[in-house]
C-alpha cells in the first residue's frame, strides 16, 4: 500500500536489535503499519455503554485521591532493623509506573534518620549565626514577607542505586533499585537573601546545615553554593513541603546528593570549615577501591535510568514499544541520551522532552520494534558539561563495588523471550 | 551604613504607590535593609529545642499527605442546586495558599456535568469513528503502545472569573473568583498518531469528543487543532490521571477553553461540520452586549491575576510584600506582565519566573513597599501574539456584563489602610 511506503523512512532502524530512528517521534505521525500497534479495528462499533455512564456520579471532593484502580502505585520500603524505631531508612518512588517528569509529593521518595516529625509551623524557627554580622531567627511568617523563586529540580539520595554495588545482579525492579530519586517544582527564598540581611563576615567559608528531626541530621557545604543556587523552600508541587519532605522548611541545594538537602531545617550555622558531623564522617562518604575515600562529593554525577520496559512491566509480544526513561545531572542540563537495544554494542540517540531544564529530572524517548528475541536495553546520557555516564565495567574498574554511593553506571535491563524484564550487569 | 547606600539603588521606585524595580529581584541579594524585612535578632541564640526533636517521628507511608497543620488548603464549592444530584458545578483551587506553577492534582479544579463516575480501566474503550477509513477501538493496554508526549499545561474553566460578570464587585477572593484554573504535567499519546492509524477521510474538518460521564458531555472541535497539539493524557503530574480529572483518558487541547478538554473520553468521532450538541449550544456561548453571541470561541485569552496578597491575606503592618501572581494565554507563551499599586496609573514590570512556556501558568513576582495608605493592585499580562489584558473598562465596553465565559479583564485588588484586601472594580 502506499501508506507503508510513505511511512517506511521514519521507522528506519537507527542502532542494533530494533532501535529505530528519532525521526519515529519527531514526526507528526507514527510508522503505524511498520510498527503494528495495538488497536483494534474489528467490533468497533456500536460502542457498549458502560454502567457508570447510565448513572451520575460522584461528589466533588476537599483533596482528590487517586483511582481506587491505581492502588499498587506506592512506595516501598524494607521493614526496620528495630521495630520499635520505625522511620529510619528510606522509601522508594515507583517509577516503573509513573511518567512525566514531576513526581507527585505523595510519592516522592523519603529518607529519614529517626522518622517524620510532626512539627507545629507556627512554633518552628530556622536560625542563621556563627560567622554572621548580627544572628537572626526566622519564623514562617518571617520567611513569607521575602520575595520567592521557584525551580525544578531532582533529589536524589547518595545511596540510590546502591544495589548495584554488587558482583551479582539482584532480581529488583526500577523501584526498589532506583526509586530514591525524585523531582519536583519548589518554591521558596533565596538563601543568599536570607546569609546578606544577616552579614556574611568574610572569614566564613561553609555553612552546616541542620535538620529539626531527632537524628538531628546535619551537613556541612561550602559557602559558595549557598550564594549561587542554594534555597529554603516552603513549597512543593504548589502546596507546602509535605512532611515526609522536610515541613515546614527544607533546605535546596539543587544537584547535590540528597541529605544535603537537609529537610525540617532549624540551624544554619556558617563557619570557616566543615564540621565533621557524624552524617558526613560515619555516612556518606564513598570508599574506593584501595584504602582510600572521597569525601564531600557533592553534585550527582550525570545519570540516567530506563523505566519501561522495566522489571514486572513483560512486553505483550513482539511489535512496537516505547522506551522511556529519566536523565540527570547534578552539574547542569542534560544534552544528550542514547539507548541500547544490544546491551551496549550499538547506540542512537533518544528524544527529550523538552523543556531540558538544569539540575531537573529530563524524560527521554525512543522508539523500539522489539522482534521477540532476547535483547539487553541500555541509557548513557550526556550532560552539559561533557561528562558521560560511564559503562559499569569502567565504573567498577575506576571505583571498585564498596562505594555505597554515587554509582551511576549504565544500567541494563534484559528481556527475555516471554518478555519479561530482569536486572542484569551487562 | 555602607550597606544601605550599596543596597539603595536596588530598591528604587518603579511605578507609584511603592512598586519597585524588577532589579530587586534579578540581583544576588535583597536591599533588606532598605524593605526592613522580618527576621528578629533578638535572642536569637540559644534556639528552644522542640519536643518534635526529642523523639522519634513517624513511618514511611505508601501515599503520603499534606501536614495535618494544612487542612485549609482545600478545595472549594458551593452547595448543590439539587441536592440528590450532587457533583453538578464545579470546586475549585486555592490559589491564594499556592506557590510555583504546577498545581497539586489534589487541587486541581473540578468541573462535571453529572458528577465524578468510577470507571473500571480494564472496561474502558476509545473509539475513533465517523470519517475515517477504519473504526477503531483502543484500550488502556492498547493506547500504552503508543509513543507518549508530556507537556505542561494550563487548563481554565470557560466560567473562570464569571463572578467579575455584575455591576458591583462581589466580596469574593482569589479561590471563589479565579479558582477555575489549575496547571499539570500532562502526559499522553499524541491525538495525530491515533487518528492517523485510523486514516482521516478528506471531508472531515471537525471533530466530537464525549465524556463516560452520565452527562455525555461533546464538544466538537477543528481537526486543525487535533493534528496540532492535541494530546489523549493517562498521567497527570506523573501519575494517573486523577478522578475527576478524567481518568483514566482525557483529552487535552492546550489553550482552549476547560470543557473542550473532554474528560473520561471515550469517543472521538471525525466530522464535516460541528456538531452543535448540547453542551456547545444551550452552554458556553458567550452573549455579547447587543443581541448577539459568539460562538466557538476556543483558546483562552490572554489573562494574570495577583494571588498573593489577596483577600484573606492581611497584611501585617507597612514595609516590604511580594506580589505574586499567576499568568497564561492559550494563544502562546507569556511575554511580559506589569503590576500596578495605584489602580491602574502606573506599571512596573514584573519578573517572570523560568522556564515560561508556551499554554501553561506562568508566576509572576514584582516587589512592593507598601507605606500602609490605601492602594489599588493590578496585573496586566501580554502575550507573545501582542494580545495585551483589556481593562475592565474596555472589556465592558465591548462585550458588557451577559457573557458568563472568557472574562479577562485586568483585576483588581483593593488594599485598605488595616492591610485587608478587597475584590474592587477600578
Amino acid at each position: 500500500m502506499g501508506r507503508k511506503r510513505k511511512e517506511a523512512p521514519r521507522a528506519e532502524p537507527a542502532a542494533g536489535n530494533g532501535i529505530l530512528s528519532r525521526r519515529f517521534f519527531l514526526e507528526r505521525t507514527l510508522a503505524a503499519g511498520a510498527a503494528g500497534l495495538g488497536a483494534s479495528a474489528a467490533a468497533a462499533e456500536p460502542l457498549a455503554v458502560p454502567p457508570w455512564s447510565r448513572e451520575p456520579g460522584s461528589d466533588f471532593t476537599a483533596y482528590g485521591q487517586p483511582s481506587r484502580f491505581e492502588g499498587k502505585v506506592v512506595r516501598s520500603w524494607a521493614a526496620p532493623a528495630n521495630p520499635a524505631t520505625p522511620g529510619i531508612g528510606s522509601s522508594r518512588t515507583p517509577h516503573h509506573l509513573l511518567d512525566g517528569t514531576i513526581t507527585p509529593s505523595a510519592l516522592h521518595y523519603e529518607r529519614s534518620h529517626s522518622g517524620v516529625p510532626d512539627i507545629d509551623p507556627e512554633q518552628h524557627r530556622l536560625l542563621i549565626h556563627g560567622l554572621v554580622r548580627q544572628p537572626l531567627v526566622f519564623s514562617l511568617e518571617d520567611l513569607s514577607r521575602y520575595p520567592r523563586v521557584s525551580r525544578i529540580a531532582f533529589i536524589e539520595c547518595a545511596g540510590n542505586s546502591g544495589a548495584l554495588y554488587t558482583a551479582q545482579a539482584q532480581p529488583l525492579n526500577v523501584q526498589a533499585i532506583h526509586g530514591l530519586l525524585s523531582c519536583s517544582d519548589w518554591t521558596g527564598v533565596k538563601l543568599s537573601a536570607l546569609l546578606d540581611e544577616a552579614g556574611i563576615d568574610p572569614r566564613a567559608k561553609w555553612v552546616l546545615a541542620e535538620g529539626a528531626d531527632a537524628s538531628g541530621m546535619s551537613r556541612s557545604f561550602p559557602l559558595a553554593k549557598a550564594l549561587d543556587d542554594a534555597m529554603v523552600c516552603l513549597y512543593q508541587n504548589g502546596e507546602r513541603v509535605r512532611p515526609s519532605n522536610g515541613y515546614p522548611l527544607r533546605l535546596l541545594l539543587p544537584g547535590f546528593e540528597g541529605n544535603m538537602n537537609v529537610k525540617w531545617l532549624r540551624r544554619l550555622k556558617l563557619v570557616d570549615a566543615p564540621i565533621m558531623t557524624k552524617d558526613e564522617t560515619s555516612k556518606y562518604t564513598i570508599l574506593l577501591k584501595e584504602d582510600k575515600a572521597w569525601q564531600f562529593v557533592f553534585p550527582i554525577e550525570v545519570k540516567s535510568i530506563i523505566t519501561r520496559p522495566s522489571p514486572g512491566l513483560t512486553l505483550k509480544g513482539p511489535g512496537f514499544y516505547e522506551i522511556s526513561g529519566l536523565a540527570w545531572s547534578g552539574n547542569g542540563r542534560i544534552r544528550r541520551v542514547e539507548v541500547s537495544a544490544d546491551g551496549g554494542q550499538s547506540f542512537a540517540p533518544a528524544v527529550l522532552q523538552e523543556p531540558v531544564l538544569p539540575k531537573a529530572l529530563t524524560r527521554f524517548r525512543a522508539a523500539w520494534q522489539w522482534g521477540g528475541g532476547p535483547a539487553v536495553l541500555q541509557s548513557r546520557a550526556t550532560d552539559e558539561t561533557g561528562m558521560v555516564q560511564p559503562s559499569r565495567a569502567q565504573f567498577v574498574a575506576e571505583r571498585g563495588l564498596r562505594g555505597n554511593f554515587h554509582y551511576n553506571a549504565i544500567a541494563s535491563w534484559r528481556i527475555d523471550q516471554a518478555g519479561e524484564a530482569t536486572n542484569v550487569f551487562a
